[in-house]
């Protein structure tokens, strides 16, 4: 028995995913980054990009913000120009990149003055959140070495803790932090924050209000990220997600793209907890972020895929037929579990994504009434 | 300024550690079990067995049980033979393998008579623990599913809760738990108890005896292993180890035979620790081990040869200066403390390690010597 | 542009898949092997086994055997049995496991005698191929090394040179061997055929009738399966494929199981290569089998899971515009390209697969008819 | 019976190693690059650096160069700058990097325009080679796609024979090419030239003055090198080194820093080749390069810690008792075959080439003279 089609369907009308700043920006890898002529030249024309997102999916109202590389002198300003374009401003992410100083890391470097400089950032972020409201801080810290013996890992991490410590306590009561981990880059040695047994016991010592966040591109190879995911959801402790997909290292590329089935084996674990009343709660409090590098697709383009892409992971997701899987899994009946979980997977759920695109006033094909909006034109030649 | 001669010769003639009693009999591959004549036919000549390495190295006086292929009618007897040749019995691992019933799974198997059964083994292994004087309880557990769907991840992770509480309660005081993990195998598709956050999760729950188990072949590739130690040391949960070497998956090869380097960072970490007054209590709690498959090496041979590895990996960690270290670490000085790591790694020790075993009564080079004394021409023809 | 539904369907009704005689057969891990009590209790209920997935399939008339664990006194009669089932012999797997005398190697053995009794067994399985009307001799070594210096790499690789000589000499003219690779295990260290590169070099010496087999889990993690098939077709060495999959090891998954995407984009290359003609007559001569190991699940079931997988697969590469793709392609149009394949992939083939069955006069859900067909409870009760 | 002590100093005396223009230079990360007041503000700066590693070294008389970040108005002045402080120019390097148009590939490139161009730069690459006295050719392409379906991976690869073909017939006699694969990055789907398989194919294609170029880092994680150098000098298609570690990616890190024992294990199948007279005239073309970034080390000292691994490895490959080892290998004797290879890694060479440096008229601690000579000063201030 799975759930009925409109359930489905107001669901997947409510689902709603961050779209990140920066994957509005031209981006590259160590050797180069592809310039492009329509490329936004601040961050207000970011905020006009990411609202073409919303126009044509309805499900992408918040923007993510890095601090990084968007900056403002009237922070409450930037928020009205977001809200006048129907956006409000998700996550932040403090600036702790790009510099010398950061070279040996940010809040985990052996100098005192940069540990110190690195949470002045993050406190910064605070902030800078207060001012355009939003309501969860997202962090990710390149800290790490690059050959043994480098620096002392114990000691490092007790840095982390400290600044952490105050980034928590600074925070105001209806802001939440997610914590990121990573499995290596840019540090290649060791990363301090390597896998998300380190952020569950960071975020654990916090409190109630930190999580973690798993990003899909930073794990090991052969990780079952799905698992991962369910362990997270157990212990009440999952922040949020940064969706991409990779093939080898963290490789940012359009969510879905690799490999589409991992991407609906998480969306079925996200499904079986909201319905499960010890995590329901939890449930609604995860921040659902998109995080790439669009090195070589169009920007708005790919991040329009990604969104649909994660539609149709939580549409299938949505067509499991629970209630059958649990009785066959208890069963050992591992044909019937396949076969279950095998027939949501397969269904095409374009047509009922089609249908609720319809509802919500929208085309059928984001992807292609984008293309066919005259858009990339009116800002190539406008930005150029 | 590194250790004086005196106090590395001291330390390394108090190095412990446990041989286990799979590693004397036959073992293999899915493909084929290599058998040998000279493979010992019961639990009394593996004891006579592990008997010859402590004979040769001096290092090695406990012997660790597997209650799945170490059968006795008496207990009491087996540990009094044991220490009539020398040995202890170390730690005790429960029966939890080869048969249909654990296929789904042992503690954690859908089926509750598999889950009570499996609880059962373990209140077994406590049992027979105290009969034969064992301190540590070592559990790891086959669990996982091969397929996505199969079961349910939460599920599962609830019913691993429930049993480890139950053995956790029946321990007597005097008695530790440590709880390995296992990135895949003999599940393919996820692991009950795939890393060290899930252990860490679990061991925490249950109190104070129960800490984390690290098998060096049990980690995902590009995985930095001392520093997952030196997490678990920060934690006091470094519950022990089980040595052993791998190239690829859970290969089980002799120690320090593929990546002799990693080994000595590992030591570094321990070494370092246990001259920290808020770790030195701890460290002298771990359990040290070898948990090897001798497919293709005489066993008693291959194990000597592991635990000189083991012993080199430690003397060359004590040979590092670790305030020299501190301070190039504080200054960022990468050449400085790549210098001196590498200085005591390519220190040849084994001139040291000859100096110590002359002081205990032992020759130079334990592998010529056991090869020298006749016990595998003695045993072939006994056995056969 | 695609093709035409009925010349899909055509290319449906003619797909052929050869199924393993040790895939209806108990398996296992080093840890266990999971027994049943329908196991085949010999080489003629394998062939039942096997007829039974034709039977509900249709596509899948060949059943490859392995010397190792199938044997017969009279392989006329075998032959004739399988045919008075509807069954051909496809592939022959010559014995070189299961004993001692293998355990440093086959052909690579640095053992004289060992490496001239593989020869002979090799040498055996041309003559039981011709005796049962096989055409292919499909050839995998379980050779390589567990440590660093334990064998010469070019002394071994100079004897599989000398080993394959012969057999490629001694094979009818109508007779192809087929040269499987894996990355790793048993061996752990080194495997003498590690990889594709390996086995091209060595069948290209052997000459025309000698081609590489690509099985999908015998891989490094992160290597990209389709690419190389792409590379094997464009050098005209394309022998044939072992279907299965994997999460991490050589897991011997259900196909399609972990990773549907990548045996979709696998066939994506197949299509291509068949509709072109420098590649067309090469592509006829692929032998296609499934490899599994189906440790957990009903074997029959299994296969029958892994055939309609292969299916789908197939079925959706069939879908692909190819010319739409290729325009794209040259525009670096990446939106157009991954929507176009997206497009194909997200298709619910089901429905025109259960209409290619039925014009076969099968049942549209294979799985389901076998369940009903109460085969499984009529061997469970002779075999037991 | 190993060499005697005078041939392997001599051995050592004549060890030959490139070291790269870029490893001089600022590098970094995706995310940040580390800038240093005493970075090579041009080619002649990166000559005197350059001199610098030989001076202290005696074994690195030859400078790599790449021109993509080297350009020369005068290239024969150039040549007698180099020369004047005792180098010679080694590889060339072409460019093919840090431009829009390389986006989607160079030889490999869609677009013919594209492809063109980077012919063009591989013939000026031959010129500049000629110019400055170069006799390598060293070719890597950042050529590949970021997504299935991109490119027409058997399109591609025939655009690389094409422009291979021309760029080896535009070579004199006297030139050799030597080309270089890559498992990924900065293309993160696939990689036109991923491996050495592709690499092999195309090289044999073009002769015998092409071969294979083994960058350290360019492998899956799990791949056994040391492998793979010995297939290419089975098959005469060593072409040369890039030398480097890595834990992870292709993390350019210093030579032996990661994984000290299998650099050893690699200069062990040259040691074995080099006195085989079948491979013997090979080895002696072999082009040995480091390749790193120092992203964090000063690169001076990072390239003379990176020389000094490298003679580690080569005087420790150079101690091995091959005749004893053959034996052991022979009749299978895991056990000897690990001893005899493990008394050489484990012996200090230090003292030894301490030795040969004196015999040399050089310091025996190069770093450690490096550090005392006033140089890194003297650019800090001359260069700021």
């Amino acid at each position: 028995m799975t759930l009925d089609r409109n359930t489905i369907k107001q669901k997947l009308r409510q689902q709603r995913l961050g779209t990140p700043s920066w994957g509005y920006a031209d981006s590259g890898t160590r050797f180069h980054t592809l310039t492009r002529p329509y490329a936004p030249r601040n961050l207000h024309e970011k905020i006009e990009d990411a609202a073409q997102v919303q126009k044509f999916t309805g499900v992408c109202p918040c923007l993510d913000l890095h601090t990084a590389w968007d900056s403002s002198t009237d922070w409450a300003a930037t928020r009205d120009f977001a809200e006048s374009l129907g956006l409000k401003i998700g996550a932040i992410n403090p600036h702790l990149f790009a510099h010398n100083d950061y070279s040996f890391g940010t809040i985990c470097n052996p100098a005192e003055r940069v540990r110190r400089q690195s949470l002045d950032k993050l406190l910064e972020g605070i902030e800078i959140g207060q001012a355009v409201g939003s309501k969860v801080l997202s962090l990710w810290f390149p800290d790490g070495t690059d050959y043994p013996g480098q620096d002392n890992f114990r000691k490092r991490k007790g840095y982390a803790e400290a600044a952490l410590r105050r980034v928590y306590d600074a925070m105001p009561a209806d802001m939440r932090l997610v914590l990121e981990y990573k499995f290596f880059e840019p540090a290649f040695y060791h990363t301090d924050l390597a896998d998300w047994g380190i952020s569950y016991i960071l975020t654990r010592q916090l409190g109630d209000r930190a999580g973690v966040l798993v990003d899909l591109g930073h794990h090991a190879l052969g990780a079952n990220v799905e698992h991962i995911v369910s362990i997270l959801i157990s212990e009440h402790k999952l922040g949020g997600f940064h969706f991409n997909d990779k093939k080898y290292g963290d490789d940012d590329l359009t969510v879905g793209s690799i490999n589409p089935y991992q991407l609906f084996l998480i969306y079925c674990e996200l499904v079986a907890a909201a319905v499960d009343e010890r995590y329901a709660g939890d449930m609604e409090r995860v921040a659902y972020m998109i995080d790439e590098n669009h090195n070589l697709k169009p920007q708005i383009e790919g991040t329009i895929q990604s969104v649909c892409a994660l539609q149709e992971a939580y549409a299938k997701a949505l067509l499991v037929d629970h209630a059958a899987l649990a009785k066959a899994q208890d069963n050992a009946d591992l044909i019937q579990t396949e076969e279950l979980i095998k027939a949501a997977y397969n269904t095409d759920v374009r047509p009922l994504l089609a249908e609720v695109r319809g509802e919500m006033g929208l085309a059928a094909d984001p992807v292609a009434a984008f293309r066919a909006s005259g858009y990339m034109k009116a800002i190539t030649a406008k930005r150029t």
